[in-house]
């Protein structure tokens, strides 16, 4: 039995490649294990060799140390792998498939896994619907930022790619369906994106590159991304945005210059809680509230940014229980609405798929995917932490030639 | 040429019974008229004798001085009545038809109309899209509580009743359909009602009970309205809803007592910015609070209860800019979906009228319709404001019997 | 271990009583099932004790011999019963409890079935997409009108009904869960039924009753049910339906009269090929003809009634290659949408059943269900072939009292 | 005020430039004009300069003798062109204003046109629901190939070009925006095209290509053409499409080579009833039964070719009425559905602009536009019907340089 080098959370602000157990069929105690899912069987699952597993910006938040994550968690939840083993109750997924696993862990048994609502899984999670790898208060499951992880319910989780050399070779694409790119695109989509429409989005860092890049392929007739970072900015213009530099004003003083028009027709938040004001300090409610003044009248808001129920790190008392001062107002007279939530990346992965597969979508290129080795792993959190206008994507095992 | 008696809101508090010219076929100079819009021509319009005209919630916030309105600022948008005069350019509509009017005044031909959106149509208010009869800051379209009122662009904004006789027989029921029935109605919709939700309506005023009972015709399994008024609760009752007393705490914490389930499918603010907290004291985002604790993961919400952009009687600063405190974190972890806004009564009084008129709801029974004089607006509006369980229907004419 | 007795296919108009084994945790060889299928490990599945098992008029096309069943066939695929063992791998349904099984069986893990399509399960069926119980040529599911049955994919594919004595009380409505209930409801949903809606629903056998049925609950205003058998017609006014005799026309040549208008808004095929025209012959393209002349311009039309791929008893040549003569030009005109295929029973049936559980709907009612023990279950086919006005469910261990 | 030349359908076969009158706001009696819209007043309407207007493959069915249309008859609905003078009831349109009009007349006032459904219009056709410019049968409403021609309802129907000069840089692509693009895009919506769809478009016509160029702009990620015609197919391949040459066999015979899948999830049937089958002659259902072959269970069909109510010059009695003999069991076991009739143009034809006019969408090359002088209009006809893959654009006043 081979050992497994994972990337464990150590304490605020650090992170460090440590040796863990190599996965069975069962979820074992250990580091943020829920105590309701201590022995879990999981006979339904399989074990992965991973290829690629992607650092997300939503580990940056545990990371930071703004959360209550306990050191030793395994982080990762953005998993493309191989089959290496499977459970006894496995029957379609096989040994020598090449998967990728969606970030949300669902059982597809529960009502809301039978209604496509994966992101809010009943049976996975003992605190509240929905769960992750990887990540604190989301059951205990082991991250993927691993040589090797045990993914669950496995015949309804993984999506097999079709044929193994075609997807060795656009590898780096078809890795960000695990999370990043349904995410972006379920930001687009769920913002009413569609054949010409006009589109802003909140956020450069990759989500909000996804998002850009699905606006583009959900028919948007110009894409326009705002942030601080020039670097990230520069990123957007690659692949066709418009983009706007938050430090020289609102997105709405500066849209009509842009766009020549005012206001744009389809909104997206990819940035959330700990988003920064123009004075360069934490302000939670800045990016809705940049929206809702830069969204058209009757717009729809997809918001994929994280919005969380507690941050003990909260800029103030408010934020600290995750309340948010909102213009509430201006969104009612414009007849807004918001869309909220994880993704449920398994309503979108295999559509993506096709696409990536065909080439119609070159979404490393636009989230400037770099790859680094497991032990380089330290080295990417901090840089990414830093602002690098690039997706940090491990490669565990040096399959990634 | 008749006369012409109105009811205008004169000052905080009061309202009164006034005269004022017989409408033309021109929007002519008056209190609170956008000068843009002065002296604006409607050939398309046509000139209604009004059948029955209902005082809304909604006029309160101007009766009770919380908005800029000046006095003399003739009330209403809630209009049913006889075409008596037709414009030059009117087509199909014709003198004697028995019409209700959407209480969003629109103009069927810019591009907000025609994708159904008639709730921020572009071209009737010059401040920003949207507008209504008789209100604040919506162009000056003269209110329709009174003897005859002027309904720009009739062939687009009028509902035809087919049969002018069946349609007095059921006229409570109808005068409905203007304005209050389909806001409620799309505060169900939009919260996803359907065959066997579960549903939280907060608000047992008006809108709230036609959002209960639009629920129902939606399909609910089961609708709990929520109000600190004991007399609306056994309104809401009345009809066969399940209700809680807020004054016993939180819909949360009562929810699982009441339907076996602490989660709602679905839930509706039919309440808005002037919200009381449980210490009887304004608590604007209250509602929205209490709403997103008490709905389920992946619940949508609806939210036809108004929020301002700016309430200069406001609570505290926050409230007086439109801003509300909302634990929004909450809110996204459950992944949630939020619509707001004016409701576009078009896109549902034609379905609602057919409903009325096969029996299929008797809408003026769960909102309790009083019919009651022109000259006895005054004591409607006092008593309603003190949160009498009756929806006023104002009688002009003489003509409900 | 108990004996198993069931009802079988023997041949042309026969059906009989006979002794089968009990069912294991493997799909053994046997009447029809197909070779690909044989010795299939079901370890997912479960056994059940059946409670209520339904005769379905799409039995009635292999009682006739109007298919390649094979002779000690077992039928029934509308089943209802009690979870008396589980398979290793099931994990959430358990042991006593209480189930309702959608007729199409799916396997919960392939891609139609994570996008609701479970009509279409690519991993059930060797010979095409899709499955059910005891039926021809979908993969040799033994059939449920036996004592006991096994249902793979258990906790995917069962609706444990939350609460066993109040479900004892509604059973024989929560019976009509399995099949017919959310046929007709899709019938009625494909076809857009929604508030105010007219409807007409062709036939008025049990599924057209429950399209008619689900057509009120969607908030139809007015249903129209046409059928040339005056018992089945008597049934359908018994719950408020309008109806036709089409001995007595078309239905476009009586609606004004019934409903006064010539059209409606949605139309439900609930026959299917059987059709029998005016003279009494098969006319199997009749009865989508006649709903295209009735159906409103723009109307959809939701067509659960059975069309096959191939009749061999058929009428013609073209009807036995499953080929009809449609005025296809007549739809296009009207610009009709059309929506075929078996129903996804699962995207409904717990809607529904939170409809039945909350005294929404009394379906048994509406479609006249009859008890009959399950010797009796020949005399129940051949009555209702004979155009019974009855939903006979087969009583199999006499628990429905 | 300025004469009138435009193209006249003379007879079977024969297509002539002829001098008619100058319009007026008014419907004159005139070579197919409905009695009931004789002197019918359109003080709504615009008076048009013709920029571009388009011959239709389904002018050829009238040009073919196929129809009832008089001589005379002015033919053209595919219009772009300038206003040079406004009704008294015009609005919002301005003189000098560019605009494209949808081929469907629409009144803007209906139940029908206030859901978007104008391909249904109520009030402009006397015969039935729906209209069209210089088409038999729909109104008598004068067509478009002309130097000057009549919009009624000009504010609803008329879509302005935002600014003239961008838009005469693009003006052949604009130019498709008023029946092909929307037709075609129609086509591939309503078949459910999205991110990633594998796609077949029956016929390489205009219509389907612009289908093709439609599901790319819909996230398609392959779109294969079939038809007989070289010269068209090399055109599909033009931009991106594979092809079928179904002179070699049916699609589905063809489909798992071009794209390693026999089926693909969504299909548009661009052709209609003229359809050629392989032998040569005229099969009309063949399209509709090859779309059905080659569609994977659980597709939708999008059907934008034309079937007719009625077709004196059809190969047999069934195709005479209309009538087709489809093999619709195979439809029904596919669980496929079916989307037909005439595209509500205005649904889409804003999105459509605004990709255009942003550089998303290059149609006018995709369709291989040509321009023609008015007077070349029969030289196009007779090149058009011979197959030409080419879409012809009159150039009315010699304006498109």
């Amino acid at each position: 039995m081979a050992g497994n080098r994972a990337v464990a959370y150590k304490g605020p602000g650090t992170v460090e490649v440590i040796e863990i157990d190599y996965p069975t069929f069962e979820l074992k105690d250990g580091p943020g294990v829920n105590p309701a899912n201590v022995g879990r069987k999981v006979p339904h699952g399989v074990i992965l060799k991973t290829v690629a597993t992607n650092i997300c910006g939503s580990d940056q938040h545990m990371v930071r140390g703004r959360t209550t994550a306990p050191p030793d968690l395994v982080l990762g939840h953005e998993i493309t792998g191989e089959v290496v083993e499977t459970g006894p109750d496995v029957e379609f997924v096989r040994k020598g498939d090449l998967v990728s696993v969606p970030f949300n862990i669902s059982c597809g048994r529960c009502r809301n896994c039978k209604a496509r609502r994966t992101e809010i899984c009943l049976n996975v999670n003992p605190d509240r619907p929905g769960s992750a790898y990887g990540y604190v208060d989301m059951g205990g499951w082991v991250g993927g930022q691993a040589e090797y992880v045990l993914v669950p319910y496995a015949d309804w989780n993984c999506l097999v790619f079709p044929d193994r050399d075609q997807a060795m070779e656009k590898i780096l694409d078809l890795a960000m369906l695990s999370d990043i790119l349904p995410t972006g695109y379920h930001g687009a989509y769920s913002a009413g994106v569609t054949t010409g429409s006009t589109v802003y989005v909140a956020g450069a860092g990759p989500v909000g590159l996804a998002a850009a890049a699905s606006a583009q392929l959900l028919g948007a007739s110009v894409v326009v991304v705002g942030d601080f970072n020039a670097e990230r900015l520069a990123q957007a213009r690659s692949f066709g945005c418009e983009t706007i530099d938050l430090a020289k004003g609102q997105p709405h003083e500066q849209m009509e210059q842009v766009i020549g028009d005012p206001f744009v027709d389809a909104a997206v938040d990819a940035v959330g809680f700990e988003a920064k004001g123009h004075e360069g300090k934490e302000a939670p409610a800045t990016v809705l509230n940049s929206v809702m003044m830069v969204a058209d009248a009757g717009a729809a808001v997809g918001i994929p940014g994280l919005y969380v129920t507690g941050d003990p790190g909260g800029v103030d008392e408010s934020a600290k229980r995750g309340a948010l001062s909102l213009d509430f107002g201006t969104g009612w007279a414009k007849a807004l609405s918001f869309v909220t939530g994880q993704t449920p990346v398994m309503k979108y992965h295999r559509d993506l798929m096709k696409a990536i597969l065909r080439d119609r979508l070159h979404i490393a290129k636009a989230v400037n995917a770099e790859v680094i080795s497991l032990d380089d792993a330290p080295r990417g959190y901090a840089e990414f932490d830093k602002g690098a206008a690039r997706k940090y994507v491990i490669d565990a095992h040096g399959s990634l030639g």
